[in-house]
Formats: C-alpha cells, sequence, structure tokens
C-alpha cells in the first residue's frame, strides 16, 4: 500500500481566460465550459495525489449563482480531501475576476470524484490523504456522508445504511 | 402566465463524435468534455420549452462508469421535466455507440437546471410542463425531491422541510 | 453480401448551436463550418448503415440561401438513400431556430457520398438500401441521375451514357 | 459599376497543416475539414476581388479521391473566374504534401461561389473579371456552364434554357 | 501617477494538460503553442498590476530544449519585473510534468512586454513595480538592458547609448 | 552531406483569417496566438528546407506595433535564411488586410529556429542554404550575429568571442 502524503501535495491551480467561443449569447460563460475546466483541474490534482492516470467518476451537485463575463479571469484551486481504496474526492473552488474593474468573486466550488487506473484502465490503490488545517480536517470528515449520497443516488447503497448523511440531514432514527 | 406545454415538445437530440481533443492519454472521452456536451443539449431544450435565453443554474450528481472511446458517436437525449417559476429542470440520457464494432451502451444519464431570462439577464416566468407517458410522469414527480436535496445541498432549505426528500430516504419522522 | 437494411435504421439527428468562431463578421455562421457539421451528420447515417469506417468520396452542389446567425440552434437530419457496392449517398437536410425568436427555417439540404472501408482504407461492399416512405423511394430512384452526374462532372463517364440524367434534364435523343 | 479587375489579383494561397482534431480514426483529413478549409481561402479571394464583405452562396460537386494525412501540409490556392453582378464564382486548387517523405499529390479542385453584401447583407455589384491566361480564360467561359448547372439544380432555370450546358452535354435539341 | 505595486501582487500560476491539437507528429507540445500559452499568462500578471486592458508589445528571444509530451502538464509562473510608464514587462518561468512518471522539468522562461491601454486602445500610466526578493531586484536591475536591447533590435535605439547592455556584454568603450 | 538548396525552395505562404477566439477584448488578434501561426509558417518552411520533421528551437525577439482586427486577413511569408548543421534559421514577414477597407499593413517580421530531427528525435543534419537575391544575402549574412546574440543569451557563448554581434554593437575592442 501506498505512502500517504498531505492534502496540499496535490494543490493545483489553473487560471484560464474566457473566451469568446466559451461563451452563450449574453456574454456569459457557459455552464458547461466551466465543468470542462474545473473537470480538467481537479483530474491534476488527483494525478498528482496518486502518480496516476486518473478518470472522472462522477462529479456533485454543482450550482451556477455567479455569471462569468467576456474576458473575465477564471481562477480555480482544486486540492484532494479524501481517498478511498483507488478513488479520490476532489474539492474545487472557483473565483471570476474581472481585472480593470477591479471586480473578484467567488462562483462555484465543486466535489469531483477520480479514479486512479493502470496503463489497460484497471483501478489500482491510492495513497491515504492527511489532512492539515482545519478546512482540511472537516473536508475529509464530510467526505464519507458525500460518498453516501452518491451512492444511494446511484442505487448502490440503501439510505438506511448512508449513516453520516442520515445524521447530517438530522434524521433521528 | 404562460400557457403549459407537453414535456416532448422540448425533446432535444444531439450526437457529437469523440475527437482526439476530447479524449485523454487512454484515449476515453473526458468527464468534463461530456459535462460540456450535456449541457449545450439541456440548454437547448429548455430554449425550446421557454422560448427564451436559458442560462445553467445547476447540474445534479453525474456518475461515469461507461469509458466513451475516441471515434464513437455519443447520443443526448434531452427533455424538460418540470418547471418551477422562471426554473426548468432537463433530464439528459447518454449513450456511446462504436458502431464498426456494433456496440452501443448506456453511459450515463443527468439533470441540469436552467433558469430563463431576458435581454438583461432578469429570470422570467416560464410554461408549467404537461408529463404524459409514464416516465415523463414519474420524473415530474420526483422532480421536488431532487430541488430539494439542490436546497439543501445550497444552505437554502432546512433538511427537515425538504419532505419529498426525507420520504425519498426512507425517513421516519 | 450483406443484408439488406431499411432507409430509416441510418438516420441520424445532429443539433449544432452557433458559437462565435462559427461565424464571419456578419455574424453568420460561415458556409464552410456548416458543410463541415453536415459531412458529420451525413457520416454517421452512413457508419450506422454500413457498420463500417466511412470516407467522404463527394459532397454535391449545395446553395446557402438562409443566413444562420450567432446562437441559433442548428438541426441536420441525414439518412442513406442509396447504396452502390462499397459506396452510400447520404441525404441530409438542415434547419436553423432562432428559438426565443420562435422562428424556424429550412436553410439547406444537400447529398454527400461515403465509402465503406476496411482498417486498411480498402473499400469494401456495403448492404443495399431499402427505402419504404414516398420520400425514400423518390430519393432512391433519383440517386442514379445524381450519380450519373457526379461521374459526368468528374470526368469518368461520357455524358450520352447518363440515361437517367439526360431524362431529367428533358433531353430528346 | 466598379471598375474591372484581373483574374490573378485576387489570388489566395492558404497553406495547413493537418492536426489531430482534422482527422478521423484511419489518422485522414475529415472531408468536411477540408471543405471548411476551402471555403476560408475562396471567401479571402472573393473579398479581394470585392473589397467587401462575402457570404457563401453555393459550392459545386467536390469529389475526394486522395486521402490527406495527419501531419501533411495541405495547400490552397483560390482565384475569382469570373463575376456576374454581385456574384463571383472562386477556382480552389488543393494540393497536400507529405514532406518528410517527399509526396506532393493533387487533391481536389472546387467551385465556389460568393455574394458581395453591404453592412446591412444586402446584394451589392462587384467588378468584372479581365481573365488572362489560357487558363483563366477557359474558366471564365465555362462559368457560364456551371453556373447554369447551378440554377437549374436549384430549380431556378428551366433544363431547356441551360444552353452552354446542354451543348457541354453533348446534346442536339 | 498611480501607487507603487509589489512585484508578487501579480504573481499568476497558469496550469494546462497538453491535449492532441497542441501537438506535432512526434506528439510533443509545438513551440508556437507554448508561446500562446505563455502569452496569455503573461497579459493576466499585467492586468493584476495595472488594472488595465493590456496588448502584447513584445515578446524577447525564446528557447525550448526539452520537449514536452502530449499529456504533460504545463505550470506558468508569470510575474511583473518592472514598469516603464505605460509598459511592462513579465517573467514567465515553465515547467512541465509527466506526473505518472513522477518527472517534473524546468523547460523554458521567457519576458514578455505589456503595454496598458484605456478602452479606445491610449496607453495609459501604470504602477511603478517594488520588488522585494533577491530575484525580484536582480530582475528589476536586469530589465533596464533588456529592454536597451529590444529598443536597439527594433532600431529605435543607437547601440553606444545603450550603456547597461554593453556593460552586459563586457564591453570596454 | 545532404546538396544545398535555394532559399526560395522553402518559401511558404500562410493566410488566416482572424476568428473571435483569436482575439481580445478590444478585439485584436492577441499576440500569442500569431506568434502560434507564425510558428507553423516557420516550420512548413523548415520542413520544405530540409525534407524532415522539424522542432522549434528558438524565437528571437518579436515585437508587436500594429493591432491586427478581427475579420482581417493575416499572410505570412516564411523562408529559410541559412543552415547550421541540424538547425535553420526561418524569417517570417507578416502583413494584415482589412480588405473591405482596403488597407494592408506591414505588422511584424521575426526569426525562428528549427532543428531537424529524425524519427526517434534526435538531430540529423540538413542542407546548406543559397541565397540569390540582395534580401537573401544580406539575412544569409545576419545570421551569424542573430546566432551569437541567441547563444550569449542562452549563456552558451562568451559576449567576447561574438565578432559579428560586437561589430554589428559598434564596439571596438
Amino acid at each position: 500500500m501506498p505512502q500517504p502524503k498531505y492534502a496540499r501535495e496535490s494543490m493545483t491551480i489553473m487560471t484560464e481566460m474566457v473566451l469568446p467561443n466559451d461563451t452563450n449569447t449574453l456574454n456569459n460563460l457557459m455552464g458547461g465550459r466551466l465543468l470542462h475546466f474545473m473537470d480538467i483541474a481537479a483530474a491534476i490534482a488527483a494525478q498528482k495525489h496518486s502518480n496516476r492516470i486518473v478518470v472522472t467518476a462522477s462529479v456533485d451537485n454543482v450550482s451556477f449563482s455567479e455569471p462569468i463575463r467576456l474576458g473575465n479571469i477564471v481562477t480555480m484551486k482544486a486540492q484532494v480531501t479524501r481517498a478511498f481504496s483507488s478513488s479520490m474526492e476532489v474539492f474545487i473552488d472557483v473565483w471570476a475576476e474581472d481585472i480593470p474593474a477591479g471586480i473578484r468573486v467567488s462562483t462555484n466550488n465543486a466535489y469531483y470524484t477520480f479514479v486512479a487506473v493502470d496503463q489497460s484502465g484497471r483501478p489500482i490503490e491510492v495513497p491515504a490523504v492527511l489532512p492539515e488545517t482545519d478546512d482540511e480536517k472537516e473536508r475529509y470528515v464530510s467526505a464519507l456522508r458525500r460518498r453516501q449520497l452518491r451512492l444511494v443516488l446511484a442505487g448502490r447503497m440503501k439510505p438506511e445504511d448512508a449513516k453520516e448523511l442520515r445524521e447530517f440531514l438530522q434524521i433521528n432514527d
């Protein structure tokens, strides 16, 4: 089994300038294009943690509340939160800046999950994650209930077995 | 208030051929690129239902279980399931085909939510959705609990108020 | 020799949103970009009919009468009309929609021809086409004179041998 | 009415390197992508002749006989052949080179037609074309029967009125 | 005149995954594509320093000694070194990683110069740069002779007036 | 050792139309995108001279003085100036045209250097260059001092050994 690694060792910063072809008729970045950017940033973080080829296993619910404009600079910070055997959950935080206007807005965050695979595509074990900061520790713990929600939504876990998820939803059995 | 419309009136079929730049080093379609394709297909369905400019409001949990290969044909069917004032939930179903090999696989499905806006980006009311088939009716009903999950995850609804979601998770109050 | 197949079995629907990089300085879709979209839609239809890799052999005269605008939705329906040994003629019909404006226009149609090939690029026989509807039957019959016109224009058939083409041009020998 | 211009004044040379995303699963340039390249080269030639914004009006039958490989250099030469009021016919000749292998092949030629328009998209008269070389003169003359074929195929001219086309097809009335 | 700013305030990190269309037939990143990436990273740093729209004024000599492979991760760090009225010199440092192989190579560095402009494209004064670290101070000082070299190469300064450049070239007058 | 070749035999003309995704928020061609175009044009010229796969070794200082607008036509002429064992220097001259406005501007020129390599990426000797015109002869001679400047800047030649460079900078030893 591979040596555990610190969460911060997977930190990846990606910066994109919003170009015309990324935008809709309102000149705003299309949601799907941002999901594409985030997937690449998160995949690089998962690669750094595992030193493996990685494939996207899932993306959790993502909300788009702030429009991002043509010419804005999009910055993504991605970092692995926790590993489960061959899979890794990655947290991505996104900001948009209109630099000439001096405006910087937190626009999104998301959790993507990746599986590490060998050259023939078979899953392969990855290092455990060592959280250090309070944020990293909180995300390490809550990774469990997000995983349960993914499994319940995919029909691969019964709701009554999702202990941490049920606690989060403040359910008294 | 606009006239209700049938779910099927928004049906959109989109077909894409997987090109080299869409793939990772295993020659498989990258997850983020597929999320981008699905966003466009779903946005067109939401446009058809509302006859408005639409912006992506959220995407629900999406799982990627089947690799899609370079040269495969990806087919997406998108259809509005239910409307809530200015927002619409769209269901997208995805297949991949290796046509020369005669292989066709159901690879994904997802729910995207869009908001209809006017030219200055302000939300604007959309028609109600009339479901007809059993599938359409089931998705119309379950749209409520998916909406509750989105609101709970976004911290905009208390878990105890998410009645349909709690029933789905088999929770006895 | 492979089993004949129905024309409708090759039916392919492709939908594209016109993005900034597809347009000229008048914000209209460039003709060459549409020819590129149509080629992909038609190639998929030819793949479906033959279950083979296909390569474009020719495109017949295409006229562009209606401008298609930035943000419009382009829908293409492609279907094989007739097969000749290893080649297939595909009919593609194109509509453009400005959905918020409620405008839908028939903009183009075209005939592309494809050759089915094996992995080393050698031509390989394809199934015959079985037309069912009146439109399919009409296109099946007229495929012959379109083929003659292609051969005459390529200098591979003498005009006097192009019987069906001459009849179409209302020529009395 | 604008001053006539020499055919050679519109000469445009365009060179493209075939990149991975331009190719099919056999690593050959896709036909539709080449049609897109040719449209841009031809549009620039039509712009040079007319000093106007131009829009593609039609492309005549194009055959694809030679595969063009990934990494090949594609060279296009485009030149206006004749003008008809606000429209211009452009001849494009295409070569492909595998330079390291020392192979250069003539792969295609085609006729595209463009209409010159003003800023609001209305057709506007263009200069007449003065052919000088034998090739230019031959294409100037034959432009008439190609135009008749376009009009007959578009149902805008009766076959019996297409005098030059009928002569070319060796028809005795 | 705007307030001076620290060099580090303009720090920009950009990460790119090398995709098939970025590579030549040896599957290596094309030099021109890297120059394009670097220009965007450097432009963002110049935007951050000036809070203005910026346009590329020049790039200094760039050498490419290490091949960067398909699937590699390219990381660029860009930071303003010194400002001259409306222009800013930006230093960009580039690494390439083959993460699964655990290889990380310093591949390039370069100096780009940008001019800050207003909405109508007219040059506009930018803040002075305050260097803090030894590296920042060294680059601040040497920016002068790089500027002289640019001016001499552009024929806008006589070699005998390029005092710092001549000293660097160990020239005794 | 391969046969010398004339400089003109490598002449390459490349034409590009500036599309929306090539431009910044002022609707001007981004400098990095132009460097990318120039790299491809120059690489083709180097391929023609050497009949080899080539990789970019360096680009010399490039200045951008004239804005190039969306919709403009960019024409590049590239030609090998001189060869040094396995490397070739290429001169690229760039014009931009707003054809409807009848404006044609010389915008840039640059020197790129390429190395010819075999299939496994090892450098391989190229033909000597035979200059014929006065311009070709001047660039053949001055190639020596540009090479010295590259080597000095890369720290691979001592300034005192750069004889031709020192003469050009009017330095009296």
